[in-house]
């Protein structure tokens, strides 16, 4: 747990600075000083989307901030949710005279706040909706699907509702085109290593030299089974089992995939991953869109792997494939 | 060292499947069967690129595979350079007519077979000249800067020269200006925890917990100091007054920056390099073209990061800011 850092609490702060001095395109500010916005922001009239977060998961949360992607993000601590300041920020930066869809991934803490900011906005007319991401199929079964966390498929899902916003679509569409991404799309999470938080003495769980945890979610949240490592194909395929049971795709179907690194697995034990993935995609005749595979969704320095899948309708492709750009994502 | 793979003997195999199956603007091919090179050739007549080095290292080589990149790679087991016929390969597919520049980085093996590659395509009369990175500044002193290893900075070479290629300059050209592109370009690593090749039963290097080794090369290749692990900042210090005294630039200079990460190291801790590179160049006079920031060439789940410096003229801001596209980098 080796970190190249300064002070842990300039940690946050520092990354910030970084980030948008690299990527000028992203601009921080709001009264919290915990909010990154678009330097140019989308079109007056246009619905906004306003996110947040934790720290520590970089590109998420705030690297999808761009044309096609979400208008702006609040900051937390690492892996903490942002505070009620920094999502009103976010929201009113988001605001573009026409409503806010407030997306962003299912929990308790970030929805305890973004409550908050979305009453604050009331009182300046911010109309605002909230969708939440709750892909993560470990955290809890099909009956409660809405108790699921939300990991890496929460990029698909800005992917998706950026380009209905950019559209045009107002407020109440954006977000059923957003609740309707969130239903298509599902993600399992296998964890190797653990990270460390910055400010901690210790790594946030504990595992063993030749062990991995099957399910675990990206702050370590317990998962599904605890077993010696095995090889990669076969953890592709439970993968692919555990999110073909639950969105039980058909022969004909088609899936818009993401193979995601978690930090420090290599980008090489990704593309073996997707290669088996695809053979069973294949396998089941499902067809798919150009794949996502790199890091996308991390917990710092923390080892493992996620597959989401996004079942594609007309509608979901023609948003996925849509022009948009951020730092960390480009397409068209 | 925990890793998600099949059998060792099918590593590089399996990441090409992935590879190629993910990003299908990538061909893998070649009598040698380890040769990637672009679905769409350039155009006839143009100059080609042709590259080539160890597995293990991704997006590095053959992920800069791509117009206005390099025309085609020639890849190797692990840390291994590519065998001859693979280079070849590279070679043969990167020929639109009117000759090849071999540019890779300065390692022995590499050069052996691809000096034996070049003297084969001479039986086809395809005339090849050999452009070496040499941008480590650790690995051997500035008396001796033909000796030095090459590492990230290949990258910017491969998009100085890709460009230049592309408008359509003659071998002599391009090779000169591939030349030029590595006299401006100086790198410098540092590495906070190994590898573990697959085939191999232990870590490529030993280093204390607590430790980190000054100017390591990207296969373990030992650096200059190892102590134990100093602030970022302090880092970044001494990443730039090195790089600094080898490059001499001026107040009123412009670099082209790149914060690269080994493999296990995150996103956040590049920033926060990036943060303290971006001030020192500032408080020097020097002024920036946007940087890179991220994962470009890395040893697996090595943890560390290096910094690499161009200094620009108007020819190579210019090649460098022409519109490109590979897999993993994306220009205009």
């Amino acid at each position: 747990m080796k970190k190249l850092i300064n002070a842990p609490a300039d940690y946050v702060n520092e990354i910030l600075d970084g980030l948008t001095s690299a990527h000028p395109g992203l601009v921080l500010g709001g009264e919290s000083g915990r909010c990154i916005s678009r330097r140019e922001p989308a079109l007056q009239g246009r619905v906004g989307i306003a996110t947040g977060g934790g720290s520590g998961h970089l590109p998420l949360f705030t690297g999808y901030v761009g044309p096609g992607f979400a208008d702006a993000c609040a900051i937390g601590n690492v892996f903490e949710g942002p505070n009620a300041q920094s999502c009103l920020d976010a929201i009113r930066a988001a605001y573009h005279g026409t409503g806010v869809l407030c997306l962003y991934g299912n929990y308790g803490g970030d929805r305890m706040n973004f409550d908050l900011a979305i009453e604050m906005a009331g009182m300046d007319d911010i109309a605002c909706e909230t969708v939440l991401g709750t892909d993560d199929v470990a955290s809890a079964g099909a009956d409660e699907a809405a108790k699921r966390r939300g990991v890496a498929g929460i990029v698909l899902l800005y992917k998706a509702a950026g380009a209905a916003a950019a559209e045009g679509r107002d407020l109440a569409a954006v977000a059923a085109l957003a609740q309707k991404a969130n239903g298509a799309t599902r993600s399992i999470g296998v964890a190797l290593a653990p990270c460390r938080v910055p400010t901690a003495s210790a790594p946030n769980f504990d595992i063993g030299e030749d062990e991995m945890e099957f399910g675990m979610g990206i702050h370590g949240e317990p998962g599904i089974w605890r077993a010696p490592i095995a090889p990669a194909d076969k953890v592709a395929d439970e993968m692919v089992d555990r999110l073909f049971a639950d969105l039980k795709p058909g022969r004909g179907d088609r899936v818009m995939p993401l193979v995601n690194g978690l930090g420090a697995t290599p980008l090489e034990e990704l593309f073996i991953l997707w290669r088996r993935v695809e053979r069973r995609l294949k396998d089941a005749g499902i067809s798919h869109a150009a794949p996502l595979v790199g890091n996308f969704v991390t917990s710092m320095e923390m080892a493992g792997a996620s597959l989401s899948l996004m079942v594609l309708d007309g509608e979901l492709e023609a948003l996925i494939s849509a022009p948009a750009s951020c730092p960390f994502w480009r397409v068209g």
